[in-house]
């Protein structure tokens, strides 16, 4: 629920980089959706931004555990220990205007420290405790792989694929 | 290195609320740093954004390792026990456009994953590895605290500090 675009699009491919499969975004952005899936295209994997016009059917329709990052919720620790057995999990961040209905629908309120800060870094935090840091190397159809490098920028690009 | 002044916030409030000590802006943006001074005149701790002039000079100042943080350089799980022993890391993130000689200067070059994404997140996954999150409880100095919470919001007011 981002609204600045470029805090919204920082959010998406931190969601992407960190192993995330889906962003359900409210309101919807399509030209947000269209330049994710350009670097979707270039990168590789299967990341895609949805647009949500109802953000409640979102929430109400998760398959998994609801997790609201929140300054005010329970601290990260714990909760991460119940949602480590979870397949599928709604990460649900906001922007600086929640709407309070969000707090009692999600399963659970989080704290990703219980001061100010970015969605952005709280969402990087939960996805990183949950999945890790993907390593280098090729992620499926990808046009361009970084090669990781003591200095400077290489990158490999694979011709032949559309 | 950031330059929109709402992702340098982000940036800011993040390495903040995840242990950073100081952060050096370049260039330098005195209206950012007085809001950061406002936060932290209310949620306590020690952060503060100093402006930096001359970037150069506060990676070669530095009294630790500077490690830069690039989707290009190494990955970053053996650069993170690497660096598990420093007393004082200059962790250096660039926005769009990053000056090649930053990645000469700096001591290491780190990936937070080798995909396309954002410096909040990779600043935030890199200080919550290195230090933790800081658990629920006051701040030194702090006016507002906030009472973790299942639902909905609560923060304590420290009546009688300046």
């Amino acid at each position: 629920m981002g609204r600045d675009p470029r805090l919204t699009t920082h959010l998406a491919l931190a969601a992407r980089a960190l192993g995330a499969e889906r962003m359900y975004l409210h309101p919807p952005d399509p030209e947000l959706a269209a330049r994710i899936a350009d670097v979707v295209a270039d990168w590789g994997g299967g990341f895609e931004v949805v647009g949500a016009p109802e953000w409640k059917s979102v929430v109400r329709g998760a398959k998994g555990p609801v997790v609201h990052l929140t300054m005010y919720g329970r601290p990260l620790e714990p909760a991460l220990r119940r949602l480590a057995r979870a397949t599928e999990i709604l990460v649900v961040v906001g922007g600086a205007k929640v709407p309070s209905d969000l707090y009692r629908i999600s399963d659970v309120n989080v704290a990703v420290g219980h001061q100010p800060h970015s969605e952005v870094a709280a969402l990087a935090v939960v996805l990183e405790r949950l999945l890790g840091v993907p390593g280098p190397g090729r992620w499926a159809g990808a046009r361009l792989t970084v090669v990781p490098r003591a200095r400077g920028k290489k990158v490999a690009v694979t011709k032949g694929t559309p």
